[in-house]
């Protein structure tokens, strides 16, 4: 078992606390630069109540709107020049992971004078950012709470993220109520997301502290049963309130532990949605039944056994073998079924004419070190069975 | 259910980390005072440790010993006067919840002209404070993490306490090698008294988030499975460290979410330590099943079955009724049986000479309103039943 820092200062407003907002901003200064997508928040009347707390609180506003699902460096270069141009104090993201990763990018690149793709390319050093607050309307990414930021570049069909302490946005607003619109097939990805974020960090052969796996198992749990819940009734506040808070807590770090494996799923989806543009969570949902079928050997299967008894309730006669085997399935039937995401690469269309190159660039040339070691091949052969 | 501010900044440095600790004062400033209690540290070594940090660091060191369990109002108003006296920048505790504790409200007194024990007895504003970073040596009361303390006043036979994020130490660093030593009996108590704090919580006829009771559920399952591991094994860094990391999770506020009920044991013990200076978990782990056997009707009954079944594993065929009473005996068994800890206030020689005096105090003449609304009268029959 190995040592580890934990460091989550996030503040979070969960329920209906828009109303501090203003007061939360005035705290970093008076220049805010608002970033959002595609100009949902206008239809919901959210972007009219976000202005009116704004405004009321006596803040400056500039506005940087449209940035995309799979959010692209173009946007992040425009926010930095924009904080850097207007001498913005706070940045306010208000909306999904996307709307929020492109805004800590941009909040780091505000102080500096280089490209902000280079922290994503050559992992240039990230030694300060504005502060960052956001307002999150869909729970997916756990964007909100944690240091990480996905960032995609179509010139070079990359897609490349990192982690930073210093890119943690200073507070999130969480009201449940503000993902009632969000739709069925969102909602099933988000929850793809969410469960794929717990996942990779809870199938490792490594041994970590009992107390967050019995954690791991209870995030699996509720995302399982209030996905559904939401999808059925979108205005249901209980189901809405588990997957925010779930999926905070799926990825801002305190799960980890002491644990270093490498995350295996999220690159090799990474790749998917570079080349294809598709929904990260429904990659997700398409190559992690797959990818733990694969995994299957004699060090893993305690684990994967685990899985299957513990979140999808396998019988105690099960044997490990069978617990596993159990688990991957109802896996899948949650998925594919319940949630009625696509179960297929074929169903999307995509074919294996980039299955090699994608795979040498989610292993970066070498091995990921996740469950299993996986190489290239290993990788390429995944992504075959998910066809 | 409510909306709820999640605020919880503390740094937590798990593992063998002290060699950071040189680097996490010096952010602080120059001038430390060193607290702790009665010289444990001394014996173990870990005070020549963290000296030769802080004399690397090249820091001030001033010194306060001798704070005591339950610790005194006279020890928070020494430190405090000497934070003034030297303009000590950071206090650094090292020891179990009395040291943090009292240093808590040192650092808060150090800021203020009037004497310290008015912050519990007038409930004081604690407007600002010095930083505190701890080194834990005990896993129970949680204060490495959360903004709480307790202090004793054997002149009024006053033990009180209140919660302020503003006194949530900077940093805490949290070596579960640093409990090897905790004796079986601490190694009970403390375990009692965190069992004590989820518990608090987790009754509750308020509803609130799934996630948040299956994760009180997995942190009580941790405790019982590992408490017994400690104190048959005190060198098993796993059960230490389960203990540890699950000490600061019960208390720091995050299973707490959106519910506003009174705590109900708490105010109880903090009685009969306060007339009798006994150790809070134990007379904690006398108190709860009585108490909760107490509070069972029809409202409680679904919350109590849901604590047998889920926390001690009660077969599914039993009735809501058969596994509340389950339950509670089960935690009867786990407290006296397996932890060994004395199981009635008889045996303390505590009679019942003070129990109205204590009721009244532990009611502050009004009513608790926990599990179910408790009137001195109620508070008087727990007493009762702990014979």
């Amino acid at each position: 078992m190995n040592g580890f820092i934990y460091n989550i200062p996030t503040k979070i407003y969960f329920g209906d606390k828009l109303c501090m907002l203003g007061d939360e901003l005035k705290k970093y200064g008076k220049r805010v630069l608002l970033t959002y997508g595609g100009g949902s928040i206008k239809k919901s009347g959210l972007y009219d109540r976000v202005m009116k707390e704004l405004k009321s609180a006596g803040l400056e506003i500039y506005e940087l709107s449209g940035i995309a699902p799979n959010p692209r460096i173009e946007s992040v270069r425009e926010g930095a020049n924009m904080c850097k141009e207007h001498g913005i104090d706070v940045i306010l993201a208000v909306g999904g992971g996307s709307t929020l990763d492109a805004s800590k990018y941009m909040a780091a690149g505000a102080k500096v004078d280089f490209d902000p793709w280079l922290f994503l390319s050559e992992r240039a050093p990230i030694e300060s950012a504005l502060p960052v607050v956001t307002v999150l309307t869909l729970s997916a990414t756990g964007s909100e709470m944690d240091g990480g930021g996905v960032i995609t570049n179509l010139a070079t069909n990359e897609k490349l993220g990192r982690m930073e302490d210093i890119l943690r946005p200073q507070a999130s607003f969480l009201d449940p109520a503000l993902t009632y619109s969000v739709s069925s097939f969102q909602t099933a990805a988000g929850s793809a997301d969410i469960l794929s974020h717990i996942m990779e960090t809870y199938f490792t052969t490594e041994p970590d502290l009992y107390m967050l796996d019995g954690i791991m198992e209870t995030l699996m749990r509720t995302v399982i049963k209030y996905a559904p819940v939401a999808m059925k009734k979108p205005c249901d506040y209980e189901a809405r309130a588990n997957l925010m808070w779930a999926s905070s807590w799926a990825i801002n770090g305190f799960i980890t532990g002491g644990k270093t494996h490498a995350w295996s799923v999220h690159p090799m989806e990474h790749e998917l949605s570079a080349f294809y543009d598709i929904t990260h969570g429904l990659g997700l949902a398409i190559l992690t039944p797959r990818w733990l079928g694969y995994c299957l050997n004699e060090k893993t299967l305690p684990k994967a056994a685990q899985f299957g008894y513990n979140v999808f309730g396998a019988p105690a006669t099960y044997t490990k073998e069978q617990a596993a085997e159990y688990g991957i399935s109802e896996l899948s039937r949650f998925f594919f079924g319940t949630l009625g995401l696509e179960s297929t690469l074929g169903g999307l269309k995509i074919g294996r004419e980039n299955f090699a190159k994608m795979a040498a660039k989610a292993t970066g040339g070498g091995v990921i070190n996740g469950f299993i070691p996986l190489t290239a091949a290993d990788v390429e052969k995944i992504y075959e069975l998910c066809l």
